[in-house]
């Protein structure tokens, strides 16, 4: 599988597809690693299933893990066992495991002596797929998830599929999540595959696995580099689902899961997208068709107020002022940014969503 | 005063000499700040020093101050109030203050929202000529000062000389010490500007010191120019006193003031350049004579151990791989970064320049 180039103005990199022992990586990372220190940072998951691989180039640094260790304290304590190994402003940050571990340690690498270096190993398919490329990292606050971050470039991203093997379904539906919403915000064709092979998908066929995450990094990649910090419209497409799968997961408590938000967001979207007469409804049941048929989320729990959907939405960090930016499709594989929504319209979007 | 220009691949911006409530900074500000939210940050004695300033612009935030206030806990609690005031992506923070406070709102805006604009004013001489100028922000951690931050431009500068009256002279030498290392290390010229008016410098002539300061951001912005984020040898310059002077301050617990372990630490490289013969006798003597004219700290209290100050050294975070960088004059007005110097002479001259 060839490489994927992420091109950008400064700090272009490249995502490899390769398994973490084959020649091609390892060369390559010995080159990168030459003559500095490194600090390998994973959970403690990660420290049980692949100890080797932890230990394999230095010091590893076990990330107390979860949504609530991912603040500012956590990554103290990854930067005072940082110091207190004497790493310097040379020395190699790398990042083995999902979101939540490149988020904060491409973070760390951000601040750490104002900027050291780091390369991402997701484990996860939603990081493979989503978080390791791009260079967002960040931490959450009190007030919610990754208002404090930074952009912050890896100087190499390696894909191994075969991490898939140890990941929990769940994990496997909230990565999918992300890989149709590539499908649907942006490409047809993508879609059309997917939903041609829902049969590979399903039993997790790593070659398949192997072709999707390439096309998903080629999407990302590719609006990246036409936007890198988001001060377009581009890049806000990625957010397809988001605003109100962000919404979602935040009044769960984060029972709803991030994938599972996108999953029920974009069906949201739709609808309102169908009420608003931006696509046909045989679009939007296209679209609800293959969310079901990969056994995802769609509708919201009955618990959850339209009013607090709505009210949390206005404080969602891609709101300007108070102004919503919803991402809503205009066909499949086509989607676009509209601020101006009637807020009736969301709502009745909303109501027709539940479960 | 002309402005002086701060010349940057991307960010460039100008610092601008003008009253704080001259018509110049008002239309500046009112031009940057329009149709966005803006958050004044500054410490106590600022809030009541000049509490119209602080509240002009909408929402003050006091910060607790003081080297150990300037933590990673302190930014979040920043953070979390500008979140609870629906500050967003497109939000201006102000910093009003010294050193400390620059560096904290600087870093915070590089990480709140993953980035947002902010603006220096800064109160402070130290401030005014050095930590303003130059995109270097950050906090302390347990381990050291400042191994936390990120590089950061501010969109504008204002540099009101009229601060300078409300500050307590100590704060005068911690920045004078500044100045005098912008000429010791780069400048014969400035050197002999000093060293001619050193009576309107200690009776805080405040048109000389505009003049001065102006000069010193002169320099500092050229080199910034040359070598933003310290990558070259041409940053490090700027270093001059500061390797030792770091140890010192951190050896004394910060009784030692920045700006005497600067200049302190001038006066031993100083030294270590005659002992290598890198400058005659009569240079360091002239050094000397400046440091002690201006009534700044130029030895070595006694209670501080040579070998304590060599260890520190060595884990600074200039240091890489525990080999130190010593930026030495080979004139006045000129100097260099050398990174073989023998242990030994690097002791002599610490134990030639003790009180």
């Amino acid at each position: 599988m060839k490489n994927v180039k992420v091109k950008l103005n400064q700090n272009s990199y490249e995502i490899v597809f390769a398994s973490f022992n084959s020649e091609n990586f390892e060369e390559r990372f010995l080159k990168l690693s030459e003559n500095r220190a490194v600090l390998t940072v994973g959970d403690k998951k990660i420290q049980q299933l692949y100890p080797l691989m932890a230990y394999r180039y230095g010091k590893f640094f076990a990330l107390a893990g979860g949504e609530d260790n991912k603040n500012l304290s956590e990554i103290e304590r990854l930067c005072e066992y940082g110091i207190s190994e004497n790493l310097d402003r040379k020395s190699l940050f790398v990042a083995i495991g999902g979101g939540i571990t490149g988020d904060m340690t491409g973070f760390t690498a951000a601040i750490f002596m104002r900027g050291v270096e780091f390369i991402q190993v997701p484990t996860t398919l939603l990081a493979m797929v989503d978080s390791s490329v791009g260079g967002k990292t960040g931490v959450n606050s009190a007030s919610g998830k990754n208002l404090i971050g930074a952009f912050k470039q890896p100087k190499l991203v390696l894909i191994d599929v075969n991490f898939l093997k140890t990941l929990p379904e769940r994990e496997i539906k909230n990565g999918l999540a992300e890989v149709i919403k590539y499908a649907f915000a942006l490409d047809e064709k993508f879609f059309e595959l997917l939903s041609g092979n829902v049969d590979k998908i399903n039993s997790l066929d790593l070659n398949f696995y192997n072709k999707i995450i390439h096309r998903s990094c080629e999407i990302k990649a590719d609006i990246v580099a036409q936007d890198e910090k988001e001060t377009k419209n581009v890049r806000a497409l990625l957010n397809y689902g988001h605003t109100f799968g962000h919404a979602l997961e935040n009044l769960s408590n984060y029972e709803i899961s991030h994938g599972e938000g996108v999953a029920i967001g974009m069906n949201i979207a739709g609808k309102l997208s169908q009420l608003l007469n931006l696509w046909s409804e045989s679009d939007y049941l296209k679209q609800l068709k293959l969310i079901k048929d990969l056994n995802l989320r769609y509708a919201i729990p009955r618990n959850i107020k339209i009013d607090d959907i709505t009210e949390v939405m206005t404080h969602d960090k891609k709101a300007s002022r108070g102004k919503i930016n919803f991402v809503l499709p205009t066909a499949i594989g086509s989607s676009e940014v509209f601020s101006n929504i009637d807020m009736e319209i969301v709502k009745k979007a909303l109501e027709e969503s539940y479960e």
